[in-house]
């Protein structure tokens, strides 16, 4: 099951997909059938938490619904499916060839692999949803660069909780573009000035539900500027899996339904490229992840 | 003017501070004027923006009010002053004293200074409030230690703000306490992870309007710990000052009314004396700023 939120005549509704890429109003198909449902974000789906899901899988919402008469998803105006209520979470570097690629740009020796997850945050000012303009910060950035993520989508409150119960806490997943403007990164120290700038982690289109993705751990990902492949990957070459992620973060902090965790990035970010190669004003970026979908953002003045 | 958010019967409350240590009901005191005012809170307050100021300075307020028999901030069960929407903002290091010491605790050139802000953030979940308790997390830590800190409340929204005009968008000044957890803040490379324990951000107890500070970079500061003194400073030691530090965060960073941004501790942080003294279970902390007050917090197991 795939989930999402959009706007309709300025208001946000909870979709629903259906096939490929057809939209049901959730909230519209449950009132038609006399259930009083989430009421319009994936998030209020997620504060309902296993109730939600068997409302949204009971197939009498399908009855005679004409699913190609349905919209289809790039006709819609998706917001971002879950309304942020702290920082995004994020883990810093994570897949074992990006970290390479980092150490040689930076001048460090190849295979230095961080001990511990190395976490920060993009406030919710940075997410937008999928199809948004991304703005190109140029009287502050020469460097914005993007990166490619799966995003874990928290269903279920916890602390402390160990590797074994961690999915257990999970309601779904998601794409996260961890847009990046390097020379912050670098200036300010702490990665979180180079990570925060407005617009800056498109998110969505949709959020799958935990129970259709088998394995999180072993999906491929990838990402195209201008339809040109620049990162392509699997996440099992994370070296922290989604698990560890959890585990490490919620050691003595509490995880939110709705806390949004991005994992980190593969090998093929722009910066590293040589000569470094980064976003400019009419890129169009599609971030990609088996399973869940296209998050496709451009970028404008 | 002070404000504060205090809770009475289970319900948050919005209160003026009268005197040296009394609490006027602030809606209440309104509502007996007829005068439908900011509802529960200090973020209410904060969104009602100069009306709101306007509204809790009428003197008709306090017209036949006994002063003396109104209750003491300390009877009372204090909130965090502010709702948190996001994370806190916070500053690294920014005092001179306290960067060179750190630098000598890590075996680092003693003059090593950033040369721009080391901005990372605190989960809400660490937010508590004058009186609380705070977790001493030993499963996680052996190296919990104290910070005070000046921190600023944004009133009005805004982006790319210039110093010039960056205490426009001041609504008032708080004090925090900035916990950190040394060992995770150095085992996770980017410092979110140390910083973001549960309970580990004391706020409060009061929102000073910047009307009654007339230099927030003039202000002693200063922290005890079972009434030893261990920091004490001046917010003159800064690097970066208040409007610096509005002026590096707003940059492509659009800032909110009710953000919170925690400026930086001075000299005399445990983790550098020699040998080094943390927190532990029992310990009373306070944290004083001038013209604010004291935020008062213990150590739990």
């Amino acid at each position: 099951m795939k989930f999402l939120t959009f706007s309709e005549q300025g208001q946000p509704r909870l979709g629903m997909l259906c096939g490929e890429n057809r939209v049901l109003d959730l909230t519209r198909a449950l009132a038609d059938h006399g259930v009083a449902g989430p009421t319009c974000t994936v998030s209020d789906l997620i504060a309902l938490g296993d109730e939600g899901i068997r409302l949204a899988s009971d197939p009498v919402l399908l009855k005679g619904v004409d699913v190609a008469a349905l919209p289809a998803l790039d006709t819609l105006h998706v917001l971002p499916p879950v309304e942020m209520k702290r920082n995004v979470f994020c883990v810093g570097r994570n897949y074992r060839e990006h970290i390479i690629e980092g150490n040689l740009a930076r001048g460090r020796p190849a295979n230095a692999f961080p001990e511990a997850i190395e976490f920060f945050t993009k406030a919710p000012t940075t997410v937008v949803g999928h199809g948004a303009a991304v703005q190109r910060h140029a009287h502050l950035t020469d460097s914005l660069d993007y990166e490619v993520e799966l995003a874990i989508v928290i269903g279920r409150a916890g602390v402390n909780i160990p590797r074994e119960q961690a999915l257990e806490h999970v309601f779904g997943y998601t794409i996260v573009n961890d847009i990046t403007a390097r020379n912050l990164q670098a200036r300010h120290g702490q990665w979180f000035k180079g990570k925060s700038l407005d617009t800056t982690c498109p998110m969505g289109p949709v959020v799958v539900h935990r129970s259709a993705i088998a394995d999180a751990n072993n999906l491929a990902i990838s990402l195209t500027v201008n339809g040109e492949l620049r990162q392509q990957d699997n996440t099992r070459d994370m070296i922290f899996d989604v698990a560890a992620v959890i585990e490490q973060l919620s050691a003595g902090l509490t995880l939110q339904p709705g806390d949004v965790i991005a994992t980190g990035t593969p090998k093929g970010v722009g910066f590293a490229l040589n000569p470094p190669r980064c976003l400019q004003v009419g890129d169009v970026v599609s971030a990609t992840v088996e399973h869940i979908g296209t998050l496709t953002n451009h970028i404008v003045d």
